[in-house]
């Protein structure tokens, strides 16, 4: 039984909305239950040093958390002087996941910066930043095609993430705040819309799992996923 | 002629949403026309080292902008690996200006940290999250006092700001994007909800300005900081 | 009763020396009662970048203070790894009221520094700066005038600083330590020779002020800065 | 056909010598092809914080490279003035990979770091630094049952790792880095001697998986972690 | 020939102004030519953990350079965000040296903390700062002694310090900023009132010295050294 | 009678082993005793800013130790973020010890960077660091001259070094780690192949020393380098 009553393999409720801040050229928030994450894409005329000239474009990510987002406050990390070590694994895991889904050559020489902030943490925080921040890229690159800057669509295929765990001994999806500070496995499973898989990151902490529990966790990730690519669908329709 | 059409003395519409998330002990949105900001107050525990057994308590704030809550990407302070000097400068402000409605002994040893993150800006976020981090304070000392921790109400009166500048020669009220940056004198006014000033800060930026617009700067605030406290009341009523 | 004895409207005796290092373009040793700041200027043949091409100079100002300027001595700022919040806050005011006496245009595209050091505190010191940082600055200008790299003069007029504060219940110019620690409301008012306002920045710390006291105190402070300005003539003669 | 000649499940040469410094209670040298990366386990009889208490022990790990491990000289972090964010990633996986292996209750309250430093680089410097450092792990728990300090053995089974991946198209096992640096899929596969799995994390950059080649990969990973297992089993024997 | 015209064994003209400051336990400013150092001395009751309950005391000292102390312009360490290496090396030396003439146990668990800040720089700062910083602690120490504090004389000897080079192939004394930029080899050596050594340090940049050279140098050192005792005994007296 | 056993003038048993990485253009493993350092020296064809175009080349070091080279473990500086006081001196010493045995101009411009990194410490890692340090330099400068790069050898001489300092007493060379921790005299002597000095560094804490003692340990350097400089020979030939 899970603490919120949910099916093993029972998604949140899930909602994307678009064009929420002004100032950027794509923006979503994503609400994932009580996960709140506002996402805002910036185009830049710009690349990295590492691929100046090479015609390609780049797209990163970075991701925060509101001080308060969370059950007790955490420190700011502008505050503290350094964004932490979790931080930093989650915003390079964004960013990696995010490229999959892009032709950098279609692109060209322009950088994509998605911003993940979390308003409201509940679990499942970078699945929901990758799921939303590419909502966010998806309009801001929109933009590049309706102004002509590019022709080809540097977008190849959607790309959301889903958490899955073994909780109480029983694989489940999507989990909350409550059932991911007890797993001992967890999880996330990164897909295109077409199924493949981009990245899968299950690590156990005082546990360990099966190539049977791999399987299982496996087909709960992609239905959730499919879920998941379709609310990215109505939302950039 | 003010670049939106409003009056020398008119205000931006404000709003202000309360208990806009779900793990603070006081929230509010605070929208002055686009400026939107979260404003969350945090309770603990808990006081700084130097007033440790004073029985007193303390209020601080810290405050933050959103990368791309501007209309070009600012860099996230976190990965500067500081806060700049605007940061630092607003956020002593801001609790400065709290501590001023706040009575610390009746507070009693615990401390409220007011977190105004800026979602999108378009002038005058330091006022802003002063007037909205006054209405999460607010919520939170209710939490205390209907709690029966405490029972005499610490805050003595309503805090508020509102900017003034002159603008193309005159004297404006509640300075939007537009203005801010083209006005050479501008500042902010913190006053109680009886009228007494609690901070003046006029500073003039390539100009200098007379005892006269000082005056007629101290009347528009007046005015702006009667509007802005009659919000508060209905938003904690 | 002020602790030191002086009237309401009395300022410390203040002495400015100048040409007290060999190295800097400009110097000065301001005196004012105990506190003593050395002030020196910088000129260089660059600009920021953000004005870089604009044919406009620049003046920025630091400000530090020596560990043991102090009563008890305070963590260098160096070993503490950064600038406190004060620092910063300090050295942004002077540059900002400095500048407002300058034009730009006529300074060309050159950057003049002014180091403000704290040699001994006695309250006061960010005025101080200011009023002794622009006699190194008129100095440093002179040079520049006198070899001929320019030929109209860009400093437009004096400008100078006092603090003043409500000590006891009673408005007071130039507070020293003693006082500046106990009022509940003081500030800074920068002006210029001619009496224009070019900052005014007056803050309670768990106090208010009425608009009648806000009078009174800029009377003060136009008394005050008259005879700073007097003396940075004699100084600069 | 891989570069170095080697079948598609073929492991490079792996040796781990032990005892190979004088001060670590445990040391082992790991070599795996070309990848050298020296471990050492400290034993300190304190715990983190977060656990003091509880009566239960802490093992973590930290990483480095030395500068010129790899091809060309890679700066210093301690010059640099931090880890960067790729060390931060890979000395948390390693701890956390660790930690699967102990009962931190038999451990007591005592910690275990393990510091994994690249002597020389030649890809799988992550898999190589959890293998290796199982076996300085191991010896220095042998030391703490020697010394009497515990009775129960706190390592309840071997933790080994392998690097797998996609390279031209065809699964294979432990990349060196001319692979590592072509492929376009690969990861890191943890597990205990028992077959368990720990942490798996196969991530694209610029290309996407299918379910069949995950479960390729995880075949490969199985029996290249069989083979490690054996070779610590010789080296702690 | 020398720049300034002295002979190979002459020092520049030195003085030793004290109780320059009016909060620090010691102070002076010690001037070597145009080479000035204000040298603080700061009594505390606490000691670094290293020698808690040890019943000893510590002597550390710190140093800076006001930004314009050179004749160009030098970054602030505090702005800069760290003190660089030379700084580091010469406040340690600094602290070491003084240390060498310090019985600590009759000093008791106290700290001293000299800060030598140099307001004029022309070469030879460190030695400057070892002789000044010497003349402040000695005033400390007899503040100490006069309160009754302590009864023994902590102070064992006269610490003083005076730099030697070879400059255009011959051994000079008290080498100016002149020479100093110039000399393949340079040093400092501090010595006791007695003649005994306590640091020997020389260094050579691009250039060797023979034994028979070092010899010269050490004559000229004692030489020095002498003058600078007579000096600071001068100044205690 | 020292811990050892050794007699006052005898060194511990020295070996240099070459090509111990496969990346670097020179490397060598120096064991002095139970110090381990293990140098390489990297190639590139780029100086620092302050000698472009100047046709000279520069030679750097630095220098780390890994966190368990010690007897109890050290916090890893990159962990710290920032390189400690000593390490920054220690890699100054290198890199201006080197240089003195380099002839600038005919190096060219290019960099050599050395890395000196402790596997294992037991007193005297600078003076191993140096020694072990020239071969490392030494083998890629061979490279350069194989290649036909530079035609004129820029090493001018051998540069080594070793520890003296007055132990119970009595003047002793090459101080391991027992007797460094006591002496309260010790320093280290550089010297070239032909005798010449390049740094002599004698400091003492808690003591001093007299001219003759100063004498007694030049003599046993002179002897000490004059072995250390057959070693390298040996391994260089």
């Amino acid at each position: 039984m899970r603490p919120s009553g949910r099916q093993l393999g029972e998604m949140r409720s899930v909602t994307i909305e678009t064009g929420v801040t002004k100032h950027a050229e794509g923006s979503s928030m994503i609400r994932v239950g009580d996960t709140h994450v506002l996402c805002t894409a910036t185009l830049e005329d710009r690349v990295p040093p590492f691929i100046k000239g090479s015609g390609q474009g780049w797209v990163t990510a970075e991701y925060g958390m509101l001080p308060r987002s969370t059950n007790t406050r955490m420190r700011r990390e502008a505050a503290a002087g350094k964004q932490g070590g979790r931080t930093v694994e989650i915003q390079r895991l964004i960013g990696r996941a995010l490229r999959a889904g892009v032709d950098r050559n279609a692109l060209g020489e322009r950088q994509i910066t998605v911003d993940c902030d979390v308003i409201q943490a509940d679990g499942g925080t970078r699945c929901a930043s990758i799921t939303g921040g590419w909502v966010a890229l998806r309009l801001a690159v929109n933009k590049l095609l309706q102004s002509g800057a590019i022709v080809t669509d540097p977008l190849t295929d959607h790309v959301a993430a889903v958490s899955c765990g073994i909780y109480a001994g029983q694989p489940v999806l999507d989990l909350d705040y409550p059932e991911d500070s007890e797993a001992g496995v967890d999880g996330n499973f990164i897909m295109t819309g077409a199924g493949q898989l981009i990245e899968v990151q299950m690590s156990a902490e005082g546990a360990t799992f099966s190539r049977d529990q791999m399987t299982q966790l496996l087909d709960l990730a992609e239905a959730g996923v499919n879920q998941l690519v379709a609310i990215q669908k109505d939302a950039t329709a």
